[in-house]
């Protein structure tokens, strides 16, 4: 009997589910709503459920499944099987989340932060194409990070490796991060840090800009509309996307002369940008790497989307159970 | 019989060569000056000599030792066995080390870079307490570092993982670098680096300082009269360290988010100035990294000094051979 693995990408608002065969193909994937109420105690007892059903709507029993692999919304120590934090779940900190898993489902269980999970995936069937040593960075409303050498994630001693995201790209004078210091990646390279970008530029300048028209008519622009005037030549919106790509490009680079990986993957909504952003980032970051990562480090934009987290949990079934 | 494992410590001048317990108790160390003439042809016979000639004054046969490691001072390729360049000593690009040392020693070989093994050297005996995720940096004539993850080396795709010397720190209007680019650490925090910014201090202000003296009776400053001087509350030479302590700090804390390693060791001459470094550098880390590295990485000294090599040389033949 052909076994298969359960992928789980555990979000704030949705959950996303799916089985795979062990090549990492995708056989069927869905969807629930995470109940974050009574403290997330119904999380996992719903997820439990969803497979369960699931797998009465395929006719099959549990045994055909391997185990289940989840990529959980904060820092987790993988082999204790708990997650230090999870404010936005309403759990308490050092929650066994392993354990639960493997009660509630009755499988054998395997847990990761969500980003690494979405690191693992594109090693694994993404635009990592198999690559040992990967970093991804997914630009989406925050701006998270994952770290794979040597063919394994690298989650350091307290799971807070490959916060690409925090990497201080503005030493001085920087904007206020939500993770309580000033100037990191996040603040500028994310969705919001775009439109942050790009409002500073309106209010400090008087440069003429279909921006400014945008944000007198309809009071708030989004990083789709910098990246749009941008196509269209608008200068000030050019200057944004410039010193978010001078910005992005620097942190990927030290990252680089740190890891010098075969690839640096960039997801998340804001690389839908394309070629715009790519191009500029790549000139920085040829700019900023040692003279050998310059030449075998290439950026790559992410080929998964959303898919990345539950076939990464998926990997770690496969890899790690 | 107890055997013993053979590290050496390959340099441009002298290499230095030891035998080890399996424990990575240093039995004995000696040096040989490192004959680079006629494109650096007897480098290695003059080792595989040199060991032969020591084996015979312990009065031990050839099968005392268990396999020969090296450090090697350039990028390597590990499983090839091979030395992409190595400008000081002569050699062509990709010398099969690996091959040479065997042949010539008969003993089972094995080499990495020698920064890299400056770090495991620092993981198994020294200040690393046997960290498995650890980043080491050699404040020296360069800037040398290596990064272990999961208990072994990140070597990247083409050996040039590690590169904390070549992060940019000064992005704009930066110095130039040895390797081609402007704004890495080593052209701030290496010892000429150091005095690099005491003359860029002296040169465009005209405070007072005892290192103004220095230079116009002498001609030149050292790193060491900088750290005098600052020890002595010379304001030119403390503003020069606090401009150092926050470049390094800045390096490290980044290195610090992309990895949250449990310690980073700092080693090398500059090092050793100590207290009035370190704190400063723990100041502007703690400023720069993400909240759950600024409490679980930590800032050390290297313990080993110049053995560290030798000792993660050896570890090499203790653990890959």
């Amino acid at each position: 009997m052909e076994k298969w693995l359960v992928g789980v990408d555990l979000g704030g608002t949705t959950t996303k589910i799916a089985f795979l065969s062990k090549y990492g193909e995708l056989l069927h994937k869905w969807e629930i709503p995470t109940d974050t109420s009574e403290n997330g105690k119904n999380i996992i007892v719903n997820i439990a459920k969803a497979i369960d059903r699931k797998l009465g709507e395929f006719d099959q029993s549990k045994d055909k499944l391997v185990g289940i692999g989840m990529g959980a919304p904060g820092p987790v120590d993988v082999t204790k099987g708990i997650i230090y934090e999870a404010v936005n779940l309403g759990w308490d900190q050092n929650t066994p989340l392993k354990d639960l898993l493997e009660v509630e489902t009755g499988l054998p269980a395997v847990i990761d932060n969500d980003a690494n999970c979405a690191a693992l995936g594109e090693m694994w069937k993404g635009a990592g194409d198999g690559a040992k040593d990967l970093v991804c960075v997914t630009l989406g409303t925050g701006v998270g990070g994952g770290v794979i050498t040597n063919g394994d994630v690298v989650h350091g001693v307290r799971g807070a490796g490959g916060e690409i995201g925090h990497i201080t790209v503005v030493p001085q004078g920087g904007f206020q991060c939500n993770c309580g210091k000033t100037g990191c990646l996040e603040t500028v390279a994310s969705a919001t840090g775009v439109v942050r970008l790009a409002n500073e530029q309106l209010d400090s300048t008087s440069t003429e800009s279909v921006l400014r028209d945008t944000r007198n008519q309809k009071r708030e622009i989004s990083a789709k509309d910098v990246f749009d005037a941008a196509r269209n030549n608008d200068e000030l919106a050019k200057g944004v996307v410039d010193q978010l790509a001078f910005y992005l490009g620097l942190a990927l680079a030290n990252a680089g002369n740190v890891l010098n990986p075969e690839k640096i993957v960039i997801g998340g909504g804001v690389s839908r940008a394309g070629d715009i952003l790519l191009n500029g980032v790549n000139d920085y970051f040829k700019q900023f790497a040692f003279p050998t990562v310059r030449t075998s480090t290439h950026l790559n934009i992410a080929t998964l989307g959303n898919d990345a987290g539950v076939i990464g949990a998926a990997w770690l079934v496969k890899n790690k159970i």
